[in-house]
């Protein structure tokens, strides 16, 4: 499986390798950070973001994935009612005039409203973008109002769960290709979720609320979501009970089996559908190879209301290799499911496209790097530059201009320093503290004799070389390099 | 320079070659537009789109530009009083508790905050990303009102010209790159401007506003110009007529020239130095070769508030090479200039930070893209699949599955049908439609014989290969093509 192939740069293993070790207490704060909840992203934060992108697109392309775009915002009116409980998060355009407007919450709605409004039926994409939700910015955990997402989804008809186990196959890889340490996937359906409220007593009306709470159990203990079921939302005590009974269990496909047999679960129609699917899925997940990675877990309930199938979250396992390391607490860093009413609630006719799919969290996962980085002071070169065009001579400004034309004509990255008549050792000192390996050197004597010298910086080695082999000479080291 | 050689695939060349043949009247309304202005990119659009940008910021990258990001929106009190006349175009957030925000208009002032905020003094730095304007969207001149907009910005104290040339560099790199045809780039200086509006009689209150109307020429006639400048803004007619007679200048270096002697303009300081300093931009420029781009236009103004220095315009020359032909407006693909005082007006002490910077229009270069793709019905491979797993028989979704799961992991990009018993006929039309150059074909016989069948759907040869071998085989083929 690729993976740190696919990541150039022994600075960016060496920094991945650190993901383990926790974070100091005087690092978590993130730098950048807006009062409003964002933060920008300095040249070497983007280094790392641009690496994680490129891991996580990548994986998305090896499994046959299109390329897609959306608008920031929608009409408002197309994401109400899609979210549930989570709806009040949304980020609202003033009314300047003209529709109501609001920022996408997701990706997954503006893509079952771009299959209902194109009439697409069957589709397999890929989208990375940014999306808004007006939370309490928790910055530690990774958590800001903007924040970038990488989703993959197949839309379309299709035999039962081989897109499905697609989903967590790609998963799969994207979290082995991070090296971010051990990750277990959690899976469950919300057909079994519903199954599982019905036999225990919760009223349908509410289903929805009480799963939204079930969703905090992965932030909250039992006995405050109990509390929250109880107290808030109404629900019987004994029910809440029985519930707490179920959301204690989670194990591998034997315990899909073991579910079948439970008295109470096996006698609702769609728990049974549920339970059917996840036997056929681990079966497929074995022949992936992936299925000891997964975890049947009844406390999964996913918060937003589309999920009508399977659902799945992974999670990272802190696994403290040594004792005085504190258990380090990122939550989800991928999750997704099935959602076949949602495209129908788009299309005047309420024509259904079944889809499944999953989206990286990769905002939890840049985090989890800055913060190693900050730790241990780790750097990256943040451009590119094969050359510095110099000159140890003054009035030399009008050479450097023509040849450094000549480089980038060239394809060759390149840079000067601007200014008129530079110090040789300014300029040798900005490519070391920038990275670069190449020195182009003219002067006085250099113009008469018709060469330049290459400098190597790392090794001081200084050559002439006729000034029509320049550019040929540098592709020559560069590409041996 | 690099040219379609950072542009993979003869499909794209042919595409970019048609740029020159106007659109037909019929296929001028963009596919995926929406009410409120904006739209989706398809994946078709997507492919090109990132065509383009990749060519955008491997120039940037050549110059040793490192990448950055900021949020989609910014507090509005840092947006305001920084663009002018448009900065009723700007998209407000709708107050729902905290601070009020405003999407962003541009990436320049963004990076001017970032640059105050962060106490950065020099900086080179790209940035690809979104912006939002409240426009009467005119859609066939590729005008929405979401659109991604490319930077490049040099900050920091250096000697003259020297990375305003750069600047003017980079343009001329990206539109040969793009195969666009010929363009062409204006230049002027915001105190020429300012100077020619001094020594014609506008009142110095009155300077930024007839800027605005000023910047309006490439798109109105003088006739509508002039009358707005004196009916609704107040110029006095002999004022107006004035400006008129110089607006109408443009050439090369020689008009420089001849402005150094212009009885009036020579007059006044400010217009000396914005002439010192493009006398000196035309020398730097000649040496990088890209003189015959460049025209002084006393036309060019540049709407927003904040240039201070030398302002640039890149427009497309369109050459009609058959009588028929329909010349074609896009108005100017690239622009930017000098804004030495932006960065000061974030900063508590009012440190200023010379800057100097160009944005490319990449949302009307698409869209001349794709007006030629809707016209000629060109398409694009949307998928990067290399493989399509198949099988000639029932009941072999276990083997199709074991495979495709092998060959994700040696990291090669394959896909399967997702149906338990597909027909091979179908299988390999997919192929076909999708563009995917190989497919493995496990079967029965094969099965038993411990071997695959790789086909060629270009040549329909069908070779078997050991299984262990198959890895190895595709990616020795996948090499060689």
């Amino acid at each position: 499986m690729p993976q740190l192939g696919l990541l150039a740069g022994r600075a960016w293993a060496a920094l991945l390798s650190q993901l383990l070790r926790p974070p100091c207490a005087s690092c978590t704060r993130a730098v950048g950070c807006h009062s409003q909840g964002t933060r920008d992203l300095s040249p070497q934060q983007m280094v790392v973001r641009e690496k994680i992108l490129d891991l996580v697109v990548s994986c998305f392309k090896r499994h046959g994935a299109k390329g897609m775009d959306t608008p920031a915002f929608e009409l408002k009116e197309m994401l109400t009612e899609k979210y549930g409980e989570v709806s009040g998060l949304m980020y609202d355009l003033k009314d300047q005039g003209g529709e109501l407007l609001s920022l996408r919450y997701d990706l997954t709605v503006p893509f079952a409203r771009y299959l209902a409004m194109n009439k697409v039926k069957k589709m397999k994409r890929y989208h990375v973008g940014k999306v808004w939700r007006r939370e309490s910015p928790t910055i530690v955990q990774g958590r800001y109002r903007e924040f970038c997402q990488c989703d993959f989804d197949i839309a379309g008809q299709f035999d039962p769960m081989i897109p499905d186990a697609e989903c967590l196959k790609i998963m799969c890889e994207i979290l082995n290709g991070l090296q971010l340490g051990d990750f277990l996937i959690k899976v469950n359906d919300r057909r079994i979720v519903d199954g599982m409220f019905a036999v225990c007593g919760v009223p349908e009306s509410k289903f929805r609320t009480i799963c939204s709470s079930i969703d905090k159990l992965d932030k909250m203990a039992w006995k405050d979501v109990r509390h929250e079921m109880v107290s808030k939302k109404g629900l019987a005590p004994d029910v809440a009970d029985r519930i707490g009974d179920y959301v204690q269990c989670h194990g591998g496909v034997s315990l899909v089996e073991q579910m079948f047999q439970d008295p109470r679960l096996s006698q609702n129609k769609q728990a049974l559908e549920g339970l059917g699917d996840l036997k056929l899925l681990f079966e497929y997940l074995t022949l992936f190879g992936i299925a000891e990675k997964i975890s049947f877990d009844l406390s999964l309930a996913r918060g937003l209301d589309y999920y009508t199938g399977v659902i799945y979250e992974a999670v990272l396992l802190h696994t403290p290799t040594q004792a005085e390391e504190e258990p380090l607490s990122v939550g989800s860093v991928a999750a997704g499911g099935r959602y076949d009413g949602l495209v129908g609630m788009f299309d005047p006719k309420g024509h259904k496209v079944p889809c499944v799919g999953l989206s990286i969290g990769v905002e939890r996962i840049f985090n989890i790097v800055e913060q190693r980085m900050k730790t241990f002071g780790e750097k990256v070169r943040t451009t590119e530059t094969q050359v510095l065009v110099a000159t140890p001579h003054k009035n030399f400004l009008q050479e450097r201009l023509k040849l450094i034309a000549e480089l980038w004509d060239a394809g060759i990255k390149a840079e000067m320093l601007y200014k008129n008549n530079p110090k040789l050792l300014t300029q040798l000192h900005y490519c070391e503290s920038t990275g670069i390996p190449l020195v182009v050197i003219v002067g006085e004597q250099e113009l008469k004799e018709g060469v330049v010298k290459i400098r190597s910086v790392a090794s001081r080695e200084e050559v002439a070389i006729k000034r029509e082999n320049l550019v040929a000479e540098i592709q020559k080291r560069l590409s041996e390099s």
